[in-house]
């Protein structure tokens, strides 16, 4: 580990500049430095704040300012004479220079960069053995992490009985109730609430955007297949956006800021939600998708929109349905798989109920509480 | 009910004009007309929509048109041959001219747009006794329509014993469980790994936004509380919001599109999430906040940028304080609330544990459930 060491620092008005050893000069706002002084004071030792940031004088400066051992920065403030004891390394790890943003990025990061990726991919890729998981950290880590960079992955060998689905989801998070209850049983029924529960071909959409919030984590397991077809369909929405933002600029915005009406009713609910299509974060990225040609309902804006409104879903939808983009499959006995629902697209060819029977177990979750075990697995795999 | 009437029609190269009795006329472009065709092929009996919209060819067109007795359209489609009968109410209330819009969004509406409230709303208004939520449909429709509208309400005599609040989720919808469990127990403890279970003043925030997705309902029942402090404050932070953007346009721009990161740590979990304090939906409306200064981490963002952030940061916080905004309660053994958790923030104030036990249970649920409930119990009260 990279040792720091302070040469000397001045105190401006509203700031602190520290020097360092190695030619670095690191500029910290009082105010930052009084609002984060790590004293049990002011952080828990459970790592909760305990200051108030709005109680802080904005103009909070220092009665006095002590360099000790080139290791160590001792302030007492003047307002409120706390006293803080700033350690050198403290002092690097928070230095808000650009440069020393972007090292601690790259050298804390957990995570690469997720993956985007079209019918290439194949099944081949994401996919781990039931037995392995379940005995061993590290195939676990590999298996949770195809999912956070792929959004998608298959496990072999699973036990076949009913509820395994939740004994997966129970690895790493916690199911997510709903309507359809804690599993939903995906077989051919006489009086479908649901387009699920037929044979018919269900083109790739994600679950449930009639929800509000949407589960984030979509897992379904294979008790029994005894159809010629009905074979899996997944497809990376984050890829087909990226493609779709490329080529089609307007298109693209007009799913991204007109809202359209998703809806689920059976005689006991009544689920709607407005939302985008494509979902976009404050830096305009894309976050989560919406679609689902099942459960939209008739678009309500103006007509003058229609024409062009029409253009994009009919393209985006296109694209989806692309097979340049999708991974199909056909699920066994024992396979299951798993997708991130805001970016996956899931679906199913048709097949012939006479042929035999079909039935898949399905569940929910959420990625926080897989992206909670992610990083636990992989700090204590990490050298320290 | 209205009983339309249609005049006549003209078939265009691209749309369909339909000229009612009342002399409004519809303009029906005959991609939308095809795509949501209601014939049983098309919309299957449970509402769900069989026609694949990425199937129809864009340029559809009549091969043939036919009013019938002024009341129904029937349309023979040129590209696929398929056979559409639309009915005249079925027309009006798919007419996507702008007054019909607006026509049909008043009469349709189950809701009222939500309320915003300060410390006017004081603690009387939304309240309701739990035998009488129980008993009856009406008096359990005004609860939940408390927390659609305030986002905020609170639930009296409810039988004083551990995982009472679960029942009362369980009315509306369905426990989002998480690393606290599917009820967490707010006492003081030794060893906290969350400064709830301390004794400590916790200023307004919402719940968990480390989670992603946030839990969208929070349930806090009152089991115990034989000290003077403690006392529940809950805030509009839509509310706040709201002020916060009039009078400060700039800052309020800063905690929209700049993310921070929330985190949650202990001995078995990391939950992380950069996310902004105020989320916006793609109208550029607040439809999200995230703000809890216990779960906060030191801002990552260019030094340049930090006085301002801080300045927005204390400003909505020091909003978020005023006792102008709260409305202040004591929780007595037995009284239950609930709050939106993506728009009120709850706190309380410091207790002295020595003076006795306080024992609050809580849980989370999510907002799609209780809306669902509250739509089927209007629409059961509605007059058909």
């Amino acid at each position: 580990m990279e040792k720091y060491s302070i040469v000397n620092y001045s105190a401006g008005k509203n700031w602190l500049t520290v020097a360092w050893k190695d030619g670095h000069a690191s500029i910290f706002y009082y105010i930052y430095l009084r609002d984060n002084c790590p004293s049990p004071r002011n952080i828990h030792k459970n790592g909760q704040k305990i200051t108030e940031t709005a109680q802080l004088d904005t103009d909070i400066r220092p009665a006095h300012i002590e360099l000790v051992q080139n290791d160590t920065i001792n302030i007492i403030w003047e307002q409120d004479g706390h006293q803080s004891e700033f350690g050198a390394k403290w002092l690097r790890d928070h230095c808000l220079s650009k440069q020393e943003i972007e090292k601690r990025e790259m050298k804390n990061r957990l995570f690469e960069p997720i993956e985007l990726w079209d019918s290439t991919l194949g099944i081949g890729a994401p996919q781990a053995d039931y037995q392995q998981i379940i005995e061993d950290d590290t195939s676990l880590t590999v298996w949770l992490e195809y999912v956070r960079r792929y959004g998608f992955a298959v496990l072999n060998n699973v036990p076949i009985h009913s509820g395994a689905v939740i004994e997966i989801a129970r690895l790493f998070g916690y199911i997510r109730e709903t309507n359809y209850g804690r599993v939903y049983n995906e077989k051919t029924v006489l009086h479908p609430n649901n387009l699920t529960y037929t044979s018919l071909a269900l083109s790739p959409s994600t679950d449930n955007p009639y929800r509000d919030p949407v589960p984030t984590l979509h897992l379904a397991h294979c008790l029994q297949n005894q159809v010629q077809g009905g074979d899996t369909i997944v497809v990376d929405g984050f890829k087909v956006a990226t493609m779709f933002r490329i080529e089609y600029p307007y298109l693209f915005e007009l799913l991204s800021t007109v809202p359209v009406n998703f809806r689920f009713r059976d005689k006991d609910h009544w689920i709607e939600r407005k939302a985008t299509i494509i979902g976009l974060d404050a830096q305009k990225e894309v976050c989560s998708l919406r679609f689902n040609n099942r459960a939209i309902q008739p678009f309500e804006i103006e007509n003058q929109l229609i024409p062009l409104f029409y253009k994009a879903y009919q393209t985006f939808a296109r694209m989806l349905d692309d097979p340049a983009f999708q991974v199909k499959f056909k699920m066994l006995p024992g396979q299951l798989f798993i997708t991130d629902n805001e970016r996956i697209l899931h679906g199913r060819t048709s097949f012939d109920s006479k042929e035999g029977k079909r039935h898949l177990q399905g569940t929910y979750a959420d990625r926080d509480g897989l992206l909670s075990k992610l990083r636990m697995l992989k700090k204590k795999q990490m050298p320290d």
